[in-house]
This record gives structure tokens, C-alpha cells and sequence, in this order.
């Protein structure tokens, strides 16, 4: 890896038109599993305790890695991204971020046992409400839900989807099955009922292989093969027509990278001419289907070395109205913030990029 | 679909330079199962009788299905394909084809007892010799190999793999495991020995869904998400070290589509540039081998309704030495001939797309 910017450095650059800023990808986390018991009922609370439970973050960021934290965002006592006032001077501030969109990934979606997983989520949010975004009004939240419960977690959306603070659902990539499957259509429906959009994030413990032929030997597979992940996953939503049947729902890919979604686009097009008869509510292109309902965060971009390339994968889209500007905070995706955004966009696009479409996907244009 | 053209149209278009035509993609297959027991010893001629086995034929192309084969190519008493004299009038003659690279699928790799596998693999081979290689020099085959046994897979390959008429080893896309692993080197090394290439059809019998997520609900995903499979492949076969172990060694991937490649190069070379200290063996850039050891054929093309947007695709690829022209015969893939060729590749680019490539990578320079 090259040298990272000095820490000053992190921080929006100054070339940039003078728009409200949303940065769609930041991460907050309890500084330990200890900060979510008062949230919890006494039975589950026993039964931590009793279990010997000490913790559900994920390994995907061990802590000695480089990618795991920018310089200076690890505050004492507490992984990156779990000191609410460090995020505030670090980001918020240096950014001049009018909105940022978090997302509290604590391994719910891992938890087998069912009750517990719903009382887990319903734990987080409440953890969420009361240490960060109440007091933080920059700071808009994502709801986790226990997916292994649809019904529970449509319950779990109806009781805090109302709140201004929440302006998202969060559902693993690698789920224990299609997202589009209509065991999971209780949950489209109730954040479609309450304008929130369906957040799917890099990470799961769905169990099945990152590949269609078995476990690759190496990180870096995995890594690498991640999007195919999310490839399925937006197959899946179209092909299956949550996409059609909730025409507002706004799908936003977390970290999925994009430059993947043009030849997807083409080869779903191409095959649903043929095969459409299968799918019959899905009664125009994938194409645009995908370009209406889906958004994606721009960090990691998976880009070529040429920035025209990327252009050209950009214009692809066939739309300015996909791409928003995230940090990945406090995760290191840049050295230099210049390249958190395609170099060339037009005024317009980047505008848009930066904020205009996010706060239309988070319906936070009136705020 | 639109309406095919008129037989008589299914020819080689006569705008196009004037040059050697190698055919990468071709069918063969038996009339029935009862073409190949003269091949078979005993042994497995009375399994097959005792155990009431009809037949190994895949289900991918139902006979009914428009894509299944041109008009006119199904003969009588035969599927399509099982006809070499209609073969010769109807392609070779039509085409003009100087080369044509033969495949046949039979279902040898979703045979659970090896034993079987063996010596079906070997019937199929022997066959492939007595009833079309040895008789028309226009045809190049394709080696069937039991991955199942790896060693007996490379006994196979020293067995046959001397003959002019074998230019290929088979393997199938959705395989037991990634074909990087270690098991099938022996594969790979005895291809090496006798300057073979590895064709990854697109199809196989290893078992796991399609997705990273599970089985999807419509053959549309798994038509479209077939791509996901040969990239795991790919990015095995790189990351495990097999192409900087085996440099001479070309994989085919065979009805893949290949729009897909661009974006996961820039992945896979970002990626390794952080992860590459997992494996050591790969000492450059992915990309670098991936263009040097790999080629496509072209048909089906996953492509965009522009052709602009196409060619931005092929010059993506950064080598006009990866893409080999298809026909896919007796399967339908293009109404108009013109259309098996990306739209406006230089005379330079097309004469290796038509003929050039494949002359080198299945060695055919000499003849």
C-alpha cells in the first residue's frame, strides 16, 4: 500500500462544487457488547451471561490490518467508529458532512437462535437511538432487523420506522438465501410503508460458499468474488419482482462496488428477452428496473487505473442518479480523498453524487 | 425472439477478411448412448444394461426450446449435432471453416463412481476418434477427462493426448471445487506435456447453487449468473498459481461471455495489491496473466445494444488476442452471421478474432 495522507488530509477536498454532502457508508459499534445490556431484557441478558457470550462483532476488520482504521480513529477503550465525539471532530466536522448514513453491523444475521436474534436487533436500535443518533442530527441510522424472523422484523421496522432518525434497513449481502425470495417480502413492505430504503451491506454469515463451485483457498478470493454476491442479490430482487411489486423501495448497495453492473445490466436484458415468460411481472427491462430502484455507494471503488475507463463505466450506467459519495468511515478505502469521487464527472453528476442523490434516496430533502 | 434468418443465410458474412476460420465452439454429440458401448468394456456395458442407465445427456438444451439447434440440423434418428456429413454441408461447407474445434458434453463429469467416469471418458474419446476425427481434418476435438480421478484424468490425457485430432482437455464450469485446487494439477501438467489447452464449458455437475446465496427460484438467474461461475474459476485458476506454474498453458473459456472480464480485472489486480502477500507465486499483476493465458469464445455475446459500447468493452480487455470466433453450432445463438463478431474491430483484430488466436493457442500454426 502507498503512504496514507496525513490525518489533516482526510477531509473534503477543496475542489469540490459547494453542495450539502451525504456520505452514505459510515460505521458505528458498541465499544463492547456491555453497551447493549441495558437494552436487552432480563432473560437475555441471563443468557449472555450465563452462555459466556463476550461479543458478535465480525472478523472482517481485524484490528492490526490498515484498511481497519484510518490513523487516529481508534479511541481509547473502544474499536474504531464507537466514540460518537471522535466521529464528530474526525469526520463530521472535517468533512463539513450535512448528512452521514450509519450502519451498526453487530453479526444479528449470525445469531441462529431466533428470539435472540430478535431482541438483539431490537437492542442495537435502541443503542443507537440513545448514544448516537438522538443527540447527532447529521446522523441518520439504519435499523437492523433478524431476518430469520420476517415477520418479527417488519414488526421490529413498524415500531421504530416512523422515527426521523431512521432512514434505512439494513439486510446482509450474503444472506441465507436470495433476497428476493418472498419469505422476506414482510420486511420490503414495511419499510416501502414507512420510505425507508433496503440497505444491503457487504457481510452475512448465510453459511453457503462465496463461489458456485465450493470455498476458494485464499482471502483474497473472497475478497475479489464478493460481488458476485451482490450480483445474485440484485438478480434475485428484480427477477423475483419486489422491484415491481414496491415501485418506491430504493435498493442501496453498501460497498458492493459498480463497475460489474453495466455487463450484468446488459447480460439480464438480453436473457430476459428470451426468458421472460418466466417472470412475466417483470414487465420491462431489468435495465431499468435497476437504474429506477437501485443506488449504490461508491467506496471501494473497483476501479481501472485509467479514471476514463472508470468514465466510461460511469456513463454505462446509463444514469447520474446511481452513485453516492461515501467514506467508509472509520475503514480506510483512500489516500487521497480526491479519489473518493470518478475524476471527470460533469457539475451536474457530481452534484449529485456528492448529495442530490442521496437525499432524495433518504428522503431527506424536506429536513 | 425475432425470426431466425433462412438457412441458407447461416454462413460466413462476405464483408469479412479473407482468411483461415477457426470455429471455437462446436457440438458434437452420440445418437444415443448406444454409439459409445462399442467403445465400453465389457464390464461397464453390462452395468449399463443391468442398471436401465438411457443415457447421459444433459437437460441445457430441451429439444423443444428455439436455442436448442438451427433449423435443419437435427437429423433423423438423432439429436442435433450427431450428424457429421450434415455438419460438413451445413457449417463447415457453409462457413467456409478451416478449423473447427469440437466438444462433447456428455454428462462423464456428474458420474459419482470414478470407476464408471473412467471408462466412460475413455468410450467418448475413442468414439470421438472412429466416428469424426479420424475422417474429417477439419475437426480438432476435445479430450473428456474423469476429474472425478485425477491421475487416471491425466492417464487419459498421455493416452490420446499425442493425436493430432486432440487439441483440448474438458473441463466443466461448475465443477466439485475450484479448479485452481491442488487435486487437478495432474490435469493440468499432463495438458502441459502434450501443449494442450484447458476448454471450461459452460456447464457440470459439482453440486452447489449458482450464487453465493443459494439456489435462485428461475432458470433466467441461472442463466444469468453463469458468469459468476466462470469468474470463481478464473480467479482460481490465477490466485492458485496454476497459469505462472504451467506459463505455456491456454484456458478457453467456452460460452462464458466475456463483458464481465474488464471490471473483474481492476478488482482482482486492486485487491491483489493488498492481499498479494497470501500468494507469493503470483508475481505480477492478475490481469498480465489473465490476457496472457486466457481466451474466450465469443459466442453467446453478453452485449450491450451498442455496439460502441461493446468495442469500449473489447479494448477493456487491453489484448486483441483473448476473444476466438464462435458459432456454438448446433445451438442458435445469432440471427445474423454479422453478429458474431463484435462491430467494428480493426482488419488486424478481426483476422485474429476469426482465425489468428485459435490458430495459435490450439497450436494449428504447423498445418
Amino acid at each position: 500500500m502507498t503512504q496514507i495522507a496525513a490525518p489533516g488530509r482526510y477531509a473534503r477536498p477543496e475542489q469540490w462544487p459547494d453542495v450539502d454532502l451525504v456520505d452514505t457508508d459510515v460505521h458505528i459499534t458498541p465499544r463492547s457488547l456491555d453497551a447493549l445490556l441495558p437494552h436487552l431484557p432480563a432473560r437475555w441478558r441471563d443468557y449472555i451471561r450465563e452462555s459466556g457470550v463476550t461479543g458478535l462483532e465480525s472478523d472482517l476488520y481485524p484490528p492490526g490490518s490498515p484498511l481497519s482504521a484510518i490513523p487516529g480513529s481508534r479511541p481509547a477503550g473502544g474499536p474504531p467508529g464507537s466514540d460518537p465525539d471522535l466521529l464528530r471532530t474526525q469526520l463530521l466536522d472535517a468533512w463539513g458532512t450535512r448528512f452521514a448514513i450509519t450502519h451498526c453491523i453487530y453479526g444479528v444475521d449470525g445469531i441462529h437462535n431466533p428470539d435472540w436474534a430478535v431482541a438483539m436487533a431490537r437492542a442495537v436500535n435502541d443503542w443507537q437511538l440513545a448514544e448516537w443518533l438522538s443527540g447527532e442530527p447529521r446522523l441518520r441510522g439504519s435499523i437492523v432487523v433478524a431476518a430469520q424472523d420476517p415477520q418479527r422484523a417488519a414488526d421490529e421496522i413498524d415500531r421504530v420506522g416512523h422515527l426521523p432518525e431512521f432512514v434505512q434497513v439494513l439486510m446482509p449481502v450474503r444472506a441465507r438465501m436470495p433476497l428476493g425470495n418472498r419469505a422476506f417480502w414482510p420486511i420490503y413492505e414495511a419499510a416501502a410503508r414507512h420510505g425507508l430504503a433496503i440497505g444491503v451491506y457487504a457481510g452475512g454469515a448465510g453459511g453457503n460458499p462465496i463461489t458456485p463451485v465450493g470455498a476458494p483457498s485464499y482471502y483474497l478470493e473472497e475478497y475479489v468474488l464478493l460481488a458476485q454476491a451482490f450480483q445474485a442479490q440484485l438478480v434475485s430482487l428484480v427477477s423475483e419482482g419486489v422491484l415491481v411489486r414496491f415501485p418506491e423501495l430504493r435498493i442501496v448497495l453498501i460497498e458492493a462496488g459498480f463497475t460489474w453492473l453495466p455487463p450484468l445490466m446488459w447480460r439480464f436484458d438480453k436473457n430476459w428477452k428470451g426468458l421472460r415468460r418466466e417472470i412475466p411481472w417483470v414487465d420491462r427491462l431489468p435495465s431499468e428496473i435497476v437504474r429506477e430502484s437501485v443506488r449504490l455507494t461508491a467506496q471501494p471503488l473497483d476501479e481501472p487505473d485509467d479514471p476514463r475507463q472508470l468514465l466510461e463505466v460511469v456513463e454505462a450506467l446509463g444514469s447520474d442518479r446511481m452513485l453516492m459519495f461515501s467514506t467508509d468511515y472509520p475503514h480506510r478505502q483512500f489516500d487521497d480523498p480526491v479519489r473518493s469521487a470518478p475524476i471527470g464527472l460533469s457539475t451536474d453528476a457530481m452534484t449529485r453524487f456528492l448529495g442530490g442523490t442521496a437525499l432524495e434516496t433518504y428522503r431527506l430533502n424536506g429536513e
